[in-house]
């Protein structure tokens, strides 16, 4: 990577404005490291800022290179970076948080109100050719993982640590509303974790029928049925264990209150457009619910390597549609279309470092 | 208690409708226990019935003895009780659970959806001279309690299983929302349970003040001022480890969520009167906040006597008023209107058996 | 069954001393059921009231009918018990705990001081042709389940209390130290519930095996090679986050707390024959650990039921012989020689109702 | 401090020999401060070294300055440091955690394995004038603080950190197996928390009756009374909610294990001299306990300065002698010696700034 100084980089000026754009090559400090990116997902967070340039009071003002799922090869370490070596393909977190707050102090590094995040204003992602991060986020990948794999480990993680909220026991039932990516990958995940049934809400066709193929036992349509009886009536009644809500609707947190058995728990980990968590006040408490909230992941990229390597979860199947960084405005098209059966639209960079 | 055959009772016609009436005394089956009724705490609930007719889905629509917040003189034992006598004292767990079902089973009776709970409807509670529970319902106080103490456990229960599911560790602090009978005894039981600093919100200027005089290290009144901000200066801008919402408002889950340290735990009592708990999405989800609903109590009387015997917490100073069965409206009609300083009316029935 | 009124038993008379015995068909009282006994395993308990007449303050003083991990054919109902018929094919919960006390309203029957158990002094057991026991103790098992399943629903309950109390989540690692049933059991139901790796020590070469074959990920000889040393390599230095012991050796308390990592769980399983449980204190200080003790289960059936329907586990594997009734003092001496590859010697006594 | 360069020390040389020495004053490096030694406790762990040269496998091989139960005045301040001023009276954490591995990261810095701890071979501690410590270590005391109380506020972290362990309900019962310094606040801080009822067990007069004074409800001697039997019939035959194990003794965590309630907790802080821990095998796997082991402290400073000021644990009761730094061997003989009622000895170097 001698001499070249500047590379190609995808700038968000504003709602579905995205323009390529040479940037300075940045360079490593001490603890960091130089990567050269090689394929980065397109995240449903990345689509709020690109449909509607911004999440809640998160908003886009000025130009930002988006992405934060993804892997990339070690080309450069800064001063005093042990462990690595250059040409190691990485999955990398994409989340650097202060490591001096209580919450960084407690094992809690996914609440840290100081934390930089890939892509998320005013930080700079990794929808561009190069990037530096602290070694710490860099986690090298075994054989056998494609860069894909790397960069789905980031919203795998999500999942891991959803699943890890719920503290699922071996044999529960569980309902995941929405068939989203992180959707899927939780309904996955809990099945890798046991988990006795698994009921999945979706409106869209395709998502329905890949959940059944991926790992649901049953599958309804919002839009066609009152999912809460479908689910009641699967369950004899009873409820499911764990209700993960995923779909960031405006009635999905009370239809997940509402399958969940007494004493249960909800998971919310989706998004909603109008920053509101709506629930029956008389439906928590009669089943005295307990309701957690996902925010980011902690620690679990090790086992999110773990749980792919050995077969565990197929991420691969979530990645539907590859483009080059060129191409990242058609890709967002499509996802934010939900076009052509998409789930994750990658951008490849870089898939080969030799 | 021989020739007797009827008892006074109170009995609920509708919307601020009690009136006395003559019904027959109820006669113990196999492990019951006939009560004569001491004393009976007018709790909230009762007075959401009495004012309102109903909470949410649960309406009166036949005439009903409310009541459930109770001490009783044990009176006569039905066949096969064993370890209780006729004469003691007793504090009495007014839900009968099924004891059958799952949540039964694994130990928490409080979610049975099978439960019978006195003066629900359509069953009869305790604002009446007499009444029949099952043996295990009945705990003996220890000398030094008044039928008065022993009507207040009920609510001390809550309070102690509303702590209980904070999992509130020593030094950690807390928030109260809302300081009337029940969340002035989470807050009790809060300081006894070794909270480092304790916050409490009302409007109401006496109980700001019987909560400073109680336990809390300051008080803050909705109405005049930002409580979310004060708190969170109180704080020294960290928020509190565990927000207790005790007031049922339309803002106040949304205030709790608010003031709650990131990684922080909003735990539920309150009941509102719209049936929403409506909390801001990106609030709770930054903060991963963990949200707990009060369900009743489950497993908390012998805890609670021993709370109360210790001194730890003080019950007497809730019970601002007494009145006869006789005087029972007065009673309804001074609580609803949050009169005289009120906290707890209780209704004297049989203050001594000798 | 109408006319007859005695029934096959077999009787332990002291060490190595089975008779078989006619003795009287009982009678289900309210609440009970009869039953025809389907398939009995021959648990470890079991063998050690065989070879050893008790198990430490458990001792045979009289003769008894041993026999705990059953399935059952439906026979007879006693009054009012619904919602099971006459021939249906149950697996049967062998405590029956008193219901009534402190752990057992808190939902831990496994620890109450009142439980009676199939098969220990003075309680039979159900060797035997038939037996009664409490309704709620029968779930009738789904189409596809043989008898022999659903006795291994027993010990496979076991394991999964086991592996409940650890709180494994997905991915971690996990040691197993012992391959025999239970042991495997435990392992199989540690993958099945997401564990990254698995290392099984054993000292017998079948069972080795047939843990690889079954689940583990290595396997290790504690007669050849130093197991402690071995899993610490295999783990890169870090240990496993769970040691389950399931020897009940003198020396491997001690091996799974040295293998456990910082921070990590040892679960005892193993019921040592000199009734010690002996670590070092500075390893299992140094690292914090947590040691968790496992009595006997709770609430694991109907998760059990759709371990072994999903598919999740195989139980059937370990059912390695089988014999009649009359010939059951063949079978003890197989399984306490661990003789011709035995895991459990199933005893069939009634395969098929029609 | 301008012009000296060098400090008076204690150094350990061997087993009872003690001297005192000239040492260069230590430098702050970025991110750290030069402290002045206020005043240093002398714990339990110091003194196994001076009367037994080591504890376990770390030995002492060359001189070593112990100590690390400390507060300090705030002298300098190395490069970058924020939030300290020099003057400021801090009580100081001994251990310096690596920050990086897997336990720092997940909030677990007590059982970092590259944990570096004041006065544990080979780091020196501080009984001495000056001492080196990373800025993030030093907790500027409150107003009302003295030296002292700021010293103990590291035993009173270690107890923190074990009722932590135990996840203590407020009534539950709770017994403490010695009453030295560790097991004394251990019980200050159950109480604190909320216990039901404290027994203590203590073969010293002395602080039996200084148990009682402070906060235990009843008193055992271990040499003349069957501790196990009596806290069995002091709770009814039920046993406690949780044992803490704090002496170190051979039989104490045999006791601690038999004196728990089925499903009860033990938490073992002591130190054994013979590095086994061995309980009852039979008494553990019936009653299904859960055994916790002691290991440091984490993140419990705020909150024991919080306990302090409030005035929920009195701390300085506990200072029995003072001692100035040349006088310490004639420390460590008293406390050795378990003379003239001492607990704790407080090393005073420095008790004012001005």
């Amino acid at each position: 990577m001698a001499e070249k100084k500047t590379m190609l980089t995808s700038r968000l000026y504003g709602i579905r404005d995205l323009r390529l754009e040479q940037m300075p090559i940045p360079q490593p400090g001490p603890g960091e490291v130089l990567l050269k990116i090689a394929t980065v997902g397109t995240c449903g967070s990345d689509v709020h800022y690109y449909l509607e340039g911004g999440i809640g009071d998160a908003i886009v003002t000025d130009p930002i290179t988006m992405g934060h799922e993804f892997s990339a090869w070690i080309v450069d370490l800064g001063e005093g970076v042990e462990g690595l070596e250059p040409g190691q393909l990485c999955a990398v977190e994409p989340a650097i948080p202060c490591g001096k707050c209580e919450y960084c102090l407690h094992g809690h590094p996914n609440i840290c109100p100081d934390v930089r995040f890939c892509g998320t204003p005013p930080i700079d992602g990794v929808f561009a050719e190069y990037a530096v991060m602290p070694a710490e986020n860099c986690f090298p990948l075994p054989a056998g993982f494609s860069p894909g794999d790397g960069a789905l480990l980031e919203p795998l993680g999500i999942a891991i640590h959803t699943v890890d909220l719920s503290h699922l026991k071996i044999g529960q039932t569980v309902a995941v509303l929405g068939a989203g990516p992180v959707g899927l990958l939780t309904a996955a995940v809990a099945k890798a974790a046991g988990a006795g049934a698994i009921y999945v809400t979706e409106p869209i066709a395709h998502r329905r029928q890949f959940a059944l193929d991926y790992c649901a036992d049953a599958v309804f349509n919002p839009e066609t049925e009152d999912v809460v009886t479908a689910i009641m009536e699967a369950t004899g009644g009873r409820g499911v264990d764990v209700a993960f809500e995923a779909a960031g609707a405006e009635t999905t947190p009370d239809q997940a209150a509402r399958v969940a058995r007494p004493g249960g728990k909800v998971i919310v980990i989706g998004i909603p457009s109008d920053d509101r968590m709506l629930m029956t006040a008389s439906v928590v408490r009669r089943k005295g619910l307990t309701i957690k909230l996902v925010r980011r992941m902690k620690h679990t990229y090790p086992r999110a390597i773990r749980l792919v390597q050995s077969g565990m979860v197929d991420v691969a199947r979530l990645a539907t549609h590859t483009f080059p960084l060129e191409r990242i405005q058609e890709a967002f098209e499509l996802v934010a279309g939900y076009k052509d059966g998409v789930l994750r639209a990658m951008i490849e960079i870089e898939t080969d470092m030799d």
